[in-house]
């Protein structure tokens, strides 16, 4: 009989496990019986973005971490698929650092192509998940939140791909209950035009601080304050932009900081990062994690440790994505169809084991970029995925370090040469910081002297 | 064996079922084992004030959706514990509307003095419940949320006190995802500084809409403009405040009405309810309903008809609050404890098509509050809670509402008897419009010309 296999999510994680099958299966392979259960309406994960917050629709929590005007904030070069280039989907250059609705469109147009809809529940949260080692089943309960209806369904492999930038993580300051104006996580934060005119705290120093900061900036906030815990970014901020460390407690209106500073705000937005948070799984099968590059327990980064039947997708910090995404999806299909057999599980941990070391001896970002690219090359040998050489996204990712050390406000205006085509991106019509509209028809229309040309 | 008797929520409601317990055992009886599992670091529901939104430090709902410098909208004399009165608790008499402070002060009195902490394990989520038919138990997936530990537990008898104003209902207008300033449900309003000097939308016709708008008003909003979908509340609203009919379509920051009039906007809040949301109910045991004072299939507005082992607390749509859970919980406890028995599923059933034919008789609020004091009045002789005259309480509604009928900004400066010890409030210190300080300490302070007296 057929396995069944559950993957959880539609976003780009959970849908490179149903591309990565429907590919097998093109190429004539039999291939296990397949459902997806996401829990919002479309697919596309964090790249389908809504304008709630909070609670959703049907009282879920809202699953979006983006906002109006986000443009990719790497190189599109980098995260580029290896079976589906920018030049097929969108047949003739772009910039290199597209708007939101424009990526949202290619990660769409890939699987449109490859027809995997058909596996997906939309409006279908998973609320609970068990393993039985009698049946070695695992049964997963299902809510479907527009019909109403709950049901249990028996599955054999489990992929959990329900992405790790979601769920808000909020710590508390002295005296931020009391704070009279408005406090919100980036989870939250959906545009700047709110903030235009206003005197901001930004706490946290990795990307949300620096792109929510610079987006303000950019959409006419007075000030953005920024505060840090362990060290700052050290960018060349423009006027009206600073760093500062980090705040111990609020009165009133006024924030104090560590250096005996103070300022007197607006508003507050926490940019203190997510939390690793699965409400459906019992503690057995449930990863625990902060943000970096080897989450504990995972073999070749995907496969639990505890019950290698549970996959999980994509919960790596992030310098690489899509494609990185593709590469453990493939090797998670071909464990599950048989085509791999996993070692030992003292083999499993050893080689846990030596990334973890290896994780720990990183000194830099380029030391980051180095390791990541490391571990997508241990994946993509061992599977068919399509070859691509990760190691020159390597060094286009340690030029976009440079680039924005260079100029944070205008790192978005370079172009890079894809490595799957060789195709060099075209220069955008404006340079990023004059551009107020983030529309994919006003990115994708010709440029002017183009379109007269 | 004795039976074991899980309470989900350490609320108003789920503190009256310990309370219950805990009377019957002061008298001497038997009572089962019980556990009661809140969500929350600490107990009194809604009353628990927390400046989180969205999601809280566990990453779970926030349940809490009350604000800053929000004062009881009904008189205390209306909400008093027949066992434990403000004379009790205060030592003296106080004003008929407090601030939130105070009456959370009140509930943590009695179930302080009752000593009934002992019975809550807090942190505690329940996030999966289910009845087998073979061994006729509960079996409850709880998840201790700070020591991050899943654990499963057996019960015979379930009360759901999980309260129904947390999660809210959020419609959809044309245009509002692209509203560009803020935009958020009741639920998760905090306070109304943020809004002094903006021009606010608030939509939806009830005591939210009421209260933030009053709120915002006096804490200086420029405009408050309210949109009803059914019927406008029709206040003598204050200079700056109006009622329109219900929004049709956003566009930018300007909203087109029913009615073809328009305006241009700062901010958008949503009045627009809560939803009956029970994430950890299957569809056989989860009520469904709207907010009304008699839900569906429950026997009594408690016992679940499909499963009566399944008990719920609180789910009216309130006019009574404290008071009604108090009298709900008295004979839930009566059933549990085999005191008093139920009569066969089709008495149950009949009794409830009485009351819900009754509800759809209602012609207005003061119909509404003789149904449900009627309601009330049924559960209160049926126990051995201490007698009050729940029909002098409605008198009092009464006349609340024709209070806010003529005026809605000055209501709460009104006093009255306590219908428990025959005490009459004080006025307070100032008129509510001009009392900017809702802190108990200041609410309690003595009157200066008291103090000097
Ligand atoms: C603000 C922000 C900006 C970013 N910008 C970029 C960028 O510019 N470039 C880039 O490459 N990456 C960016 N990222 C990184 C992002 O993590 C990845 O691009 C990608 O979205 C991760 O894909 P995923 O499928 O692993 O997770 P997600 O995209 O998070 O998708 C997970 C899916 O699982 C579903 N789900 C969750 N729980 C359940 C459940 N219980 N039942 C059913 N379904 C469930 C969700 O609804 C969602 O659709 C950004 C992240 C954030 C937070
Ligand atoms: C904005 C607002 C203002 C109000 N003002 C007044 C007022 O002035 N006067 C008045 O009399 N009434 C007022 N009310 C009505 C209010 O409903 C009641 O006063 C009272 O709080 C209801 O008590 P409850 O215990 O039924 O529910 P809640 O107070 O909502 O308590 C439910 C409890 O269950 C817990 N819980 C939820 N889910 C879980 C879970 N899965 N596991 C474990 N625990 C869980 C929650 O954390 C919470 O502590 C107001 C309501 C709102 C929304
Ligand atoms: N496309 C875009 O433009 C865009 C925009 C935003 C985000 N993103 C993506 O979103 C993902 C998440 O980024 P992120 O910045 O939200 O999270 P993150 O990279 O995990 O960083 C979390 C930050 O929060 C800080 N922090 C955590 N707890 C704190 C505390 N108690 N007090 C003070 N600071 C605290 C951390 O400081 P320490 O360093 O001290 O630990 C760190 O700076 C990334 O993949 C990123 O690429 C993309
Ligand atoms: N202490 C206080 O001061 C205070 C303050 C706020 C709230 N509360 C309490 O909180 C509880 C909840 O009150 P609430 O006002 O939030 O909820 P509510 O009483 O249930 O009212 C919901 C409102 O939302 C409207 N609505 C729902 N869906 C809508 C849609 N799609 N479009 C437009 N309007 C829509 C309803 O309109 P229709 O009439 O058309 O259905 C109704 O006016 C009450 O118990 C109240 O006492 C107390």
């Amino acid at each position: 009989m057929a396995l069944r296999v559950a993957i959880i999510g539609a976003g780009p994680s959970g849908l490179a496990q149903l591309r990565a099958f429907e590919s097998a299966a093109r190429k004539g392979a039999e291939i296990p019986e397949i459902v997806c259960f996401e829990k919002q309406e479309d697919w596309g994960g964090l790249w389908n973005y809504t304008w709630r917050t909070g609670l959703g629709r049907y009282g879920e929590p809202v699953h979006g971490s983006m906002y109006r005007h986000l443009w990719s904030n790497g190189p599109k070069e980098a995260l580029e698929f290896a079976d589906y280039s920018f030049d097929e989907h969108f047949g003739r250059p772009i910039p290199s650092y597209p708007p939101r609705e424009v990526l949202y469109d290619y990660i769409r147009g890939r699987v449109e192509k490859c027809d995997v809809r058909k596996y997906i529940q939309f409006n279908t949260i998973v609320r609970w998940l068990s393993w039985s080692e009698e049946t070695r089943k695992f049964t997963v309960v299902v809510d479907d939140l527009a019909k109403r209806e709950v049901r249990e369904e028996s599955f054999d492999r489990v992929v959990n791909a329900t992405g790790h930038f979601s769920t808000p993580n909020v710590p508390f300051f002295e005296g931020i209950d009391s704070f009279p104006g408005r406090v919100l996580h980036a989870h939250d934060f959906r545009g700047a035009e709110e903030f235009a005119g206003k005197n901001l705290l930004l706490i946290g120093s990795s990307y949300s601080a620096e792109d929510i900061g610079v987006q303000c900036h950019k959409l006419g906030a007075k000030s953005v304050t920024i505060s840090y815990r362990s060290a700052p970014m050290g960018f060349r901020w423009p006027m009206g932009m600073k760093e500062v460390p980090l705040v111990k407690r609020f009165e009133g209106n006024r924030a104090h900081f560590a250096d005996g500073t103070s300022a007197t705000l607006d508003a507050v937005i926490l940019c203190t990062g997510y939390q690793h948070k699965y409400r459906f799984l019992p503690n057995a099968l449930r990863l625990e994690s902060h943000n970096r590059l080897y989450p504990p327990g995972l073999y070749k980064g995907v496969f639990w440790q505890g019950q290698p039947e549970l996959a999980y997708l994509g919960m790596q910090d992030q310098y690489y994505t899509f494609n990185m995404f593709d590469a453990q999806a493939w090797l998670v299909r071909d464990v599950i169809m048989g085509r791999t057999a996993l070692p030992s599980a003292e083999e499993r941990e050893a080689d846990i084991a030596a990334w973890v070391e290896r994780e720990e001896g990183i000194q830099d970002s380029f030391g980051a970029v180095d390791f990541q690219t490391a571990y997508i090359r241990d994946l993509l040998d061992r599977t068919d995925y399509p070859g691509f050489s990760v190691e020159k996204v390597a060094e286009l990712l340690k030029q976009w370090l440079r680039d924005k050390q260079e100029d944070i406000l205008g790192y978005r205006d370079r172009t890079f040469t894809s490595i799957v085509t060789g195709t060099r991106a075209t220069p955008h019509r404006r340079k990023w910081m004059d551009e107020l509209d983030d529309s994919a028809e006003s990115f994708l229309a010709e440029a002017p002297e183009r379109r007269t040309g």
